[in-house]
């Protein structure tokens, strides 16, 4: 079976697809063919965009699902009334909310995804920034300035996760990869004991690393699975003497294994335990 | 007046987060102390919550606001029976998804934010890497392989959009900054007409610039409102010779210039214009 699902929002369209892509997840069974259309903010727009759901309509034999956000009611309504299963995402949740606060909304769309914090942007920014400058471990020197390290073998998923919680929770992140030297020496350098309490050590399946690594550098010894079972076993043995709490990335997503370290982070903040070291203002932006 | 909001998830925590915020900036008359609550995926830790829910509700003098995505019914009723105003961000949509489509949902929870497919998963992955290795200009030969190539000045807001689209949009993304040999020029390299298909021109007001910049390297000459002007107007020849859309990036979060650049690309490859160069796979995922 398969479905027409169309994405439709005022503005960015991130919260629509967000819920939408959340919903359909749920439904497995079905094929969907997903139709992104952010910025559907005139009449004509609804009009040309309804024009497409017949489309759809006619190809699959069966009418679309549509996901909305609208806060224009003409808009909306034009929406509404073409061939479709109309799911408005906002709306049902507004007016019992505003009742709850006793204050109305301010219906004006696209404030979701604006810079509505300016300071919490700029701290955004800076920590993509830092990110970039960070990645490596080419300068451990730094790592007293970040707010969480990563420890890895090579293509453990170091890089993404912490550009991923730079970006999404404005944290300052930095990693470092386990290297042939540290290897030899059975351990890695002081820096990273000094910041044991914000450390992460990321682990994955050798069958997994040797799949990651083969697209990097085929038919390589770097690429052989004997060699990505002892990086990974010489990496343990580093782990348990630096008592880092280990995350296994095989089967995770970097939205997964980053908001698995914040919570770590915010339990052991909250708690006092001896991760803390000063509150991390986290503050998640999608 | 002041509410505390919390965001409850079995998982991640991204939907309830992304919508949950969504609604709230519908009531900006309000301040909300926000708590972050993925992995209440336990009795044990849904009863911790309502204990947190109580002492926001004493310390408030108002009860809190809850936005939760449960699937899990016994763990959601315990969340409900504390002192909240409870929001289910979930439920409400999914018996009606489910009779319109004719199928069960399969009610585990997870799923929106895990890897659900591996292909596009691992493209997202490599789209970051690329953007990595492809940042400030360092490899202009690869330009080629990109989907998409931004310019702009120093500080523009590239490398931050650059990754935001690949690991959004799965992307390749590059980016070129403009130099003083560019400016002393008056032009830019071939290779950047080659692409000018995927080109996309950033500017920004030259006072915004000044205060980014002075964040940077304050009282340099690079930071002045003179030499931001300069950079500014010089960058402008350029675009117009190359003629290459300009997106004015000062009030725009990189959720905004991301989605706003997907929109052209995907506006020009359906409409088969000049813009086109094959068909962008642009699958959005938060």
């Amino acid at each position: 079976m398969r479905r027409t699902a169309f994405f439709v929002s005022e503005s960015t369209g991130i919260t629509a697809e967000t819920l939408g892509q959340s919903l359909l997840s749920q439904f497995d069974t079905v094929e969907f063919e997903r139709v992104y259309m952010p910025y559907i903010n005139t009449e004509l727009r609804a009009q040309a965009l309804t024009q497409r759901m017949q489309e759809a309509a006619e190809r699959d034999g069966v009418r679309p699902i549509v996901f909305a956000t609208m806060l224009d009611e003409q808009i909306r309504s034009i929406i509404k009334s073409g061939n479709c299963f109309y799911i408005e995402l906002f709306e049902v949740f507004i007016d019992p909310l505003a009742q709850e606060l006793g204050v109305p909304p301010s219906r004006k769309s696209g404030r979701s995804h604006a810079i509505t914090k300016p300071s919490y942007y700029t701290k955004r920014i800076e920590a993509i920034n830092f990110a970039m400058a960070n990645d490596d471990g080419v300068r451990p020197d730094n790592f007293h300035r970040a707010d969480v390290v990563l420890i890895g073998v090579s293509r453990s998923g170091k890089t993404p996760t912490c550009l991923y919680l730079a970006m999404h929770y404005g944290l300052r992140a930095a990693n470092y990869p386990l290297t042939e030297e540290d290897f030899e020496r059975g351990d890695v350098p002081q820096l990273l004991y000094d910041c044991r309490h914000k450390l992460f050590a990321l682990t994955i399946d050798p069958q997994r690393l040797q799949l990651i690594r083969e697209e990097r550098r085929r038919g390589s010894s770097y690429a052989s699975l004997k060699r990505c079972q002892e990086d990974i076993a010489r990496a343990h043995q580093i782990y348990k003497r630096l008592q880092a709490p280990v995350i296994n990335t095989t089967s995770l997503s970097i939205e997964e294994i980053s908001s698995q370290i914040v919570k770590t982070l915010k339990d052991a903040q909250e708690s006092g335990g001896p991760l803390t070291r000063e509150p991390l203002p986290i503050e998640p932006s999608y």
